[in-house]
């Protein structure tokens, strides 16, 4: 019994099985805590418990768990994209869809979207990541800019700002959400983020 | 001739005299270039073309550099904070002041305000910068509240969400604003948060 209690509640708890999924979560934790420049193999290990070799065993190095955690991001603002750019309504309409579909991304790949959005480009994972995320940022550009042509975004602001600033907001969310916080808020959080971004937090009288 | 043209433009550019300013300004430079704790007085020095030494005769060292760096962006937030207490008008009416005073200090001291969104606590200077940022967070959230007491902004959001979306949004300007961009917006930038932020994109019909 004392010997159980011994082990580290981190390798026990990690014991039954590392699977590839197991070891990604634990990588893109030892990223988002070092940056992925100061982040080692041996960082991952020892974090996982288990001998580097049995990493290698998943995945060729940390290169590829990188590639593997930004597409996790990256694939689901895809998904989000593509239902927004199938469905049949005015480019407003796509647009709140996307805005929706971006924040319940981050809710739930919250390290991994956090992952992304700071990657700098010094390596081609990096620079091919950021590559998607400008055919992104272009999407949301052009549904701002359609949805100004009919008339239902305010035309006074350059869509390409307007753009900016709203997944701006998106975005800083990472900063302080904390998916583990069960202390559920008065409104979910993508109805907060579309009732300030499209409707404004000014009451009108 | 030649032996001024072989001269480095960095070298002869900074050359008229370097003053603690310019020891500065280049200081955070390469603090947002590398990381705080990636920087070190040797990168500075190579930099500015000068001796250690010479910087030496402004600074103590680097970590002096970060609190007179971070000191700036900071020293900006409380003058538009303060601005914004002493006003004899309604709280929303404080509240667009304080978010056009803060649009305003990431205008003038980009390099500044970036240096200080990245803060993560690791050194005291740093947690003594990001004390004073959560009491700035404070006085915003505390603004939101009063401003949704008078009925002003909308009471289905929670204030501390509110006030996190909307410097959330002011604050990833950062990400993507360039002050030598001289291809003047149709609108200044706080117009175009304030568009945004307190009225909403969606055109009222």
């Amino acid at each position: 019994m004392t010997a159980v209690a011994a082990d580290s509640p981190r390798r026990s708890r990690g014991r039954p099985g590392y699977d590839l999924e197991s070891v990604l979560r634990a990588a893109v934790e030892v990223f988002n805590e070092r940056g992925y420049d100061g982040a080692s193999m041996e960082h991952l290990s020892k974090r996982l418990g288990i001998a580097k070799s049995a990493i290698y065993h998943h995945v060729s190095g940390k290169e590829e768990l990188l590639r593997m955690a930004l597409d996790r991001a990256l694939d689901g603002w895809s998904e989000a994209a593509e239902r927004a750019r199938e469905l049949d309504a005015p480019a407003i309409v796509r647009l709140e869809m996307l805005v929706r579909g971006t924040v319940a991304v981050l809710e739930t790949q919250l390290p991994y979207v956090t992952l992304l959005l700071r990657v700098r480009g010094n390596t081609d994972v990096e620079r091919a990541a950021l590559a998607r995320r400008r055919s992104f940022d272009k999407l949301v550009a052009s549904l701002v800019e359609e949805a100004e042509r009919d008339g239902d975004v305010r035309a006074d602001v350059d869509p390409k700002v307007t753009a900016r600033l709203l997944f701006g907001m998106i975005n800083s969310i990472v900063e302080w959400y904390r998916s583990d916080g069960r202390a559920a808020a008065p409104v979910p959080l993508a109805d907060a983020v579309c009732a300030i971004a499209f409707d404004g937090l000014r009451v009108r009288k």
